[in-house]
């Protein structure tokens, strides 16, 4: 079961003015299961995002991408689950075209007015005809109270749904902001099978909402890791309505950017933890903090070797405080110059490992304890200088292969 | 159980002349079990090593290498299970060192002369008494046809032991080789959990056994990966008696070097493979190669992203030809230009996918027959060049969780 997270509630989740959301059942890989959803947007939304660097990234990625480029205003978003559209070439790309203009044709705009997502199984061909047959009921279910049903009807092996709201004042007007998120495997930095959507109703200019797209999604979908496979479908979606009664945000420097930024923020590490927190099979949830370095990334190195080794990741799941593959992780993860003997390793707040070994004021009573407890902090202070990292995984539990190895079945 | 591995019978494994081994049970972990083990060369011996690159490397490695470097004659090996004497600080540094001590003085030659290893947990005091104690019996069993126990007393969570010997002719004269090697959890490129010692009696160069043993490992030992995690004790040690009747080989042009070179690659292949097909829970032994690469470096990077990827691994687990999961982690390897319509995937001798998407000839049916073998290829064409390299790895099963998890109890 999910670590410590709780589902939303319908009445918690605030619409956002000139954000209308449709879903549908389209039947796409099972019967009676909300698989499409049609985000429709007003006049003066603009929309930013980042994608998966994955190669092999699947046709809708390729097709946001163009459509983004075109500069044109994005009129609407259509995500179905079930099938990934990925490792399916040409043809791949030819059936999201006809899906973009097909929802063009129901609302009334361009073809590349429209971004298309995808997430499920890889390498299948993609069912087309039934997206095509579902899209008039998702459009004529278009309504601005409608994200508890989207956030349910982009989940695939995801347990819980993923759905947060927050209300800021900037400059004296309330605005709103609420994101849906799903994934729990294949998930990776660089955002690996996720998608996420957030919007708000704050008018932001198309610069500054790419900076602040970029800026979230690495303090929190590039923060996250399940199992290390980054997939070929990530996508996470900043839209900004602009239907607010305020002036346009376009000042980086201004007091109203900063503090949307930091509760776009805020509300996408809870979405990207909520992740974690649903993460295939987990029981635990991992906060990685990596401190002292000389870099960001090589904080960042050490912080994913250990959210990636198996081996620590089943001793977590064990609850065995086997802290010596910690060590090992820190020692692998690819900093030439490590001076070991100047690291300090921490669970939760007791001192395990300095001075090259084992801390002598550390007893395996006190590691047991942090253990047993469904959330863990592993702090490595590497000594080096002022750089920090923080990452956030689970652990690895006889779940994960099982739902692993019978996903398609 | 492990994969298609068949364990070595006493008389398969030939003597070395010139190399005597003596085990004992030192108690070290457990009661019972032979887990100490002395090797002792004559006066001609050569010995050259490659070891772990783990920065957080256990003190006999750190000692290991000094000695090595000290140029004088080696004169015995000593290894242990139960406890890797890593993470142990200069603490475990003093014990190793009390430990050359006593070989030292029961085989009465200098402290530098003796060359240490141990494997087993980390981070836990080494016990250096058991050690000591054990070490006199150990001495008193030394013989040159010990190889069946001494491939016994250097396993852990290894379910069966790994020893090969082969006989070659050398310019009309036969020698010998004869190997062992111990490990099955926490195996990764650059040597991992892995302890391996290859001796053979012909003479070979001070120079030329260094650039032998590299030459063995980096078609071997660094071509396999169980998990990923790199450990920091390996070592893979190769040691050329000296005593056969025949002159020294030195010249790496000469077809006694390379035909002694192809034979020790052999060998260790073989070696390395057990570790494999005796990987942690496997129930598959895969083989990944890699062909149509820039470089040899950019073939590995895809073939250890396919080899490492949990979604992958659990999939072969299943028998499921899940095969999208292989096209992501293509896409993810890190080769930044890579044009995925090029590439040709296949499972055994079935194309799957080509031009970015499933090949139009490929039939479920067929994955699933050769994924359901206990031996599967995947084979992976670039189209970018010439370059080639081949991985070894074996799935992800329940049992990898379980045997981690419980490792200690």
């Amino acid at each position: 079961m999910p670590v410590n997270l709780t589902p939303p509630l319908a009445e918690q989740l605030l619409p956002v003015k000139g954000v209308a959301l449709g879903i549908t059942e389209a039947g796409i890989k099972k019967a009676e299961r909300k698989d499409l959803m049609v985000m429709c947007l007003g006049d003066k939304a603009r929309v930013a995002g980042v994608f998966t660097l994955n190669r092999f990234c699947a046709a809708p990625v390729t097709l946001c991408k163009q459509h983004l480029q075109s500069g044109k205003p994005i009129r609407a978003l259509v995500v179905n689950t079930g099938n990934a559209n990925a490792g399916t070439g040409e043809d791949g790309m030819n059936r999201a075209r006809q899906t973009c203009a097909e929802v063009a044709r129901l609302l009334a705009c361009d073809d590349d007015q429209v971004l298309p997502f995808s997430t499920g199984v890889i390498l299948e061909p993609w069912p087309v005809e039934k997206i095509l047959t579902g899209l008039p009921a998702a459009v004529a279910n278009l309504k601005e109270n409608n994200w508890f049903d989207a956030a349910h009807a982009i989940m695939t092996t995801d347990i819980l749904p993923k759905a947060v709201s927050r209300q800021i004042s900037l400059g004296g007007k309330m605005v709103t902001i609420t994101g849906i998120a799903k994934g729990s495997g294949m998930i990776h930095p660089n955002m690996a099978t996720m998608l996420g959507y957030v919007a708000t109703d704050a008018a932001v200019s198309q610069a500054l909402l790419g900076t602040l797209v970029k800026y979230a999604a690495d303090k929190s979908f590039n923060c996250i890791t399940v199992d290390g496979d980054t997939s070929t479908n990530d996508s996470f979606m900043l839209i900004a309505s602009g239907e607010a009664d305020m002036p346009e945000i376009s000042d980086a420097a201004s007091a109203e950017y900063l503090a949307l930024r930091d509760a776009v923020t805020e509300l996408s590490q809870l979405l990207a933890q909520a992740i974690v927190r649903d993460g295939e099979g987990a029981t635990k949830f991992m906060t990685i903090a990596v401190e002292g370095g000389a870099s960001v990334a090589e904080c960042r190195l050490v912080a994913y070797a250990i959210a990636h080794s198996p081996l620590v990741k089943t001793a977590f799941f064990a609850s065995d405080p086997n802290l010596g593959r910690i060590l090992a992780a820190i020692g692998y993860a690819g900093i030439a110059d490590l001076n070991v003997d100047k690291i300090k390793l921490y669970l939760g707040d007791v001192l395990v490992a300095e001075n090259g070994g084992r801390a002598a004021s550390y007893q395996e009573q006190d590691g047991q304890r942090v253990m047993k407890a469904p959330e863990i902090t592993v702090r490595v202070l590497l000594g080096r200088g002022t750089a920090d990292a923080t990452v956030w995984t689970c652990d690895f539990s006889y779940d994960y292969v099982k739902i692993n190895a019978e996903y398609r079945s």
